[in-house]
């Protein structure tokens, strides 16, 4: 990439486009990470976490590394050797957890719902009766997907087997509706470069006490020393016990990210995620395409569309890089080359975005020999609704 | 901090300061983790990152966290339940490693020597006779005390017992004279925020070909997902398959920071780092201040001054800071109260900072009733010699 690389418009499943003031927040001179001045940076991205996380939990930090970072903290901290887990699984980063949480040493009891579908909460309660297990881990908004599994009620279906919820929020956190302490989540993450809008390297987290208390009453040191919450709240907390060196800059940049949200408030990013998201899938379907998922359990930050038979995806995702500087996901593991996902994420959820993938998406199909009608109408329709 | 925060000199144990190059090429719009435009960048770093390691070996990339997440990474890769390791311990880092390895299941045998020394390479080869470990892991430039470790012949050494060579090299990296590929060295890790005046928030590091062999005969998986070089190897290498979202903007940041330091070259480089810590001892001296290292085993790039009897630390420390926006770094552990650790590192090499510190040194303990000749000649005869 030279000074002349084109400016790509990221509608894929991340990074999303960051706004200039970030990027400026992020171009600042460092400070050192226990400097007076970068310690009241900390609070503050505490307290705006704790706003976009709807949580008072105390342990709400960044984590310094990206949003599988926090998956892996989230695990490795609840978990030991001995250990059973639920993990809920309706994608790929519901595999991912596995895979993690197996890493433990725990056993873990996958509940596993179609690719495309929800969990579904009986088989998830007739788990937690059979297993008794340590935590039930789930993702919100499954990123490989574009399913949103409702989260109400989870928190007290967990509580009554004793268990901790957890949940992984990568794709939702300031998208769509969440409310850590209401749900009764005990321990929630996400990532920054998704409907924040920040660059990636940060995973945002929370503990609320009753995780903390697993943390404290285990048997053995949490087996990843970067990611021991015992050790991390040391230097987020009143000691500023120094644990290792806080990634400045992206902090920083975090700081404004989250200032954005709090200046646009919660209510209002998640309202223009949905019409965003209503808009487009209206283009889409004006179009004659299929989305991938059923209406009632579709994301707002990510839309997966079915790939139309006799379409050849790396070409159409090559052509919308290379003559609309336009990026879109394809599809991961068994839905490869069958869904495309178009992220509408944060700084990039804007009626001008929806307007140009549809158009593009049109003329990159027209291309290949499939010719559709536009859905530019039908998304304005919404938007004058 | 907001926009009229003043600009710190930072000359304590990181972050450096950070080029403005630097900064601009954070601050540029981001693309996708599997944008063309990035994976040039990819492959830019890792040639770049092969230059400053003098390495020739394939597997050399950032991982996505700091330093101490290289560290961790170099351990959980190579050990398993079962495994003995030989850990060199003379600083807080060393104890980090010990720290680290342990939580792997490994049984870990400690070799240390007094803080402010180096270890002795007969007890080395003594632990590598008796215990014929896994592997051999030591600090080459320790941060808590400002030891450099001689790594000659140290390979030979470990390989002479069947044993893995990891070296630390946080804080030597671009800094003082390191050969991977000539000293034997299976894996080495770094931060970014040293000598290589990059902000932190990412670890390059290196693995030998033995290394990975090692890695393709585990008996069992990584125990962390985040760090599992034979996932992570996978996007890196020509699959390019995906595993996490790479901190995009920390990455055109190191790529900048490392052609910094090939158009200065390795070697005036390390002259450079060479020659400030030279003029900053002789002033340090002149002052009647003393190092904490003897001559012959100090890093160029952290130097610790013993802090005079009666003199109040943090006082000193908040005057430095309060009054000449200069950081330095206070003592870890044991050497708490007792030193100072002043670096020297990267762009923060340089005879104006040396001046400057020695100045505001000598002012700050003027205020404390201490009275000291000027080291600023002392430091400028280094320079005219």
């Amino acid at each position: 990439m030279t000074s002349t690389s084109p400016t790509r418009i990221l509608l894929g499943p991340g990074p999303s486009p960051v706004d200039i003031r970030v990027l400026r927040a992020m171009s600042r001179p460092l400070v050192g990470h226990l400097d007076p001045l970068f310690l009241d940076i900390m609070d503050e991205v505490q307290e705006l976490l704790r706003y976009v996380f709807q949580t008072s939990n105390r342990l709400t930090i960044p984590i310094s590394g990206t949003g599988s970072a926090g998956m892996e903290a989230a695990l490795v901290n609840l978990l030991e050797p001995g250990d059973t887990a639920v993990v809920g699984i309706h994608g790929a980063f519901g595999e991912r957890m596995l895979d993690i949480a197996e890493r433990t040493g725990a056993r873990v009891v996958p509940v596993r719902a179609e690719w495309g579908h929800p969990l579904d909460l009986d088989e998830i309660e007739d788990a937690l009766r059979r297993e008794r297990p340590r935590l039930l881990a789930l993702v919100h908004a499954e990123t490989s997907t574009g399913v949103h599994q409702d989260l109400k009620n989870l928190g007290d279906l967990a509580h009554r087997y004793d268990a901790l919820l957890v949940v992984d929020a990568v794709t939702s956190l300031g998208g769509m509706p969440l409310f850590v302490d209401q749900y009764g989540i005990d321990v929630c993450y996400s990532g920054t470069q998704k409907c924040l809008s920040c660059p990636p390297g940060l995973a945002p987290i929370t503990f609320s006490e009753r995780a903390i208390q697993r943390l404290r009453a285990r048997g053995r040191k949490v087996q990843s020393w970067y990611l021991d919450m015992s050790l991390i709240e040391k230097y987020w907390g009143a000691e500023r016990h120094y644990h290792h060196t806080a990634p400045i800059s992206t902090i920083y940049a975090l700081r404004e990210a989250l200032r954005l949200v709090r200046e646009e408030g919660l209510e209002a990013r998640w309202r223009r995620h949905e019409l965003n998201h209503r808009a487009f899938v209206a283009g889409i379907e004006a179009m004659g395409l299929e989305m991938f998922v059923a209406r009632e359990h579709r994301l707002w930050s990510l839309n997966t569309v079915r790939i139309p038979e006799g379409v050849d995806d790396q070409r159409l995702r090559k052509d919308l890089l290379d003559h609309f500087n336009i990026e879109i996901g394809g599809g991961l593991g068994p839905l490869k080359g069958r869904i495309w996902r178009v992220g509408l994420m944060g700084a990039g959820s804007t009626p001008e975005n929806v307007m140009l993938v549809l158009e593009a998406l049109r003329e990159s199909l027209r291309v290949q020999g499939i010719h559709c009608p536009s859905g530019r109408e039908a998304a304005e329709r919404v938007y004058h609704a």
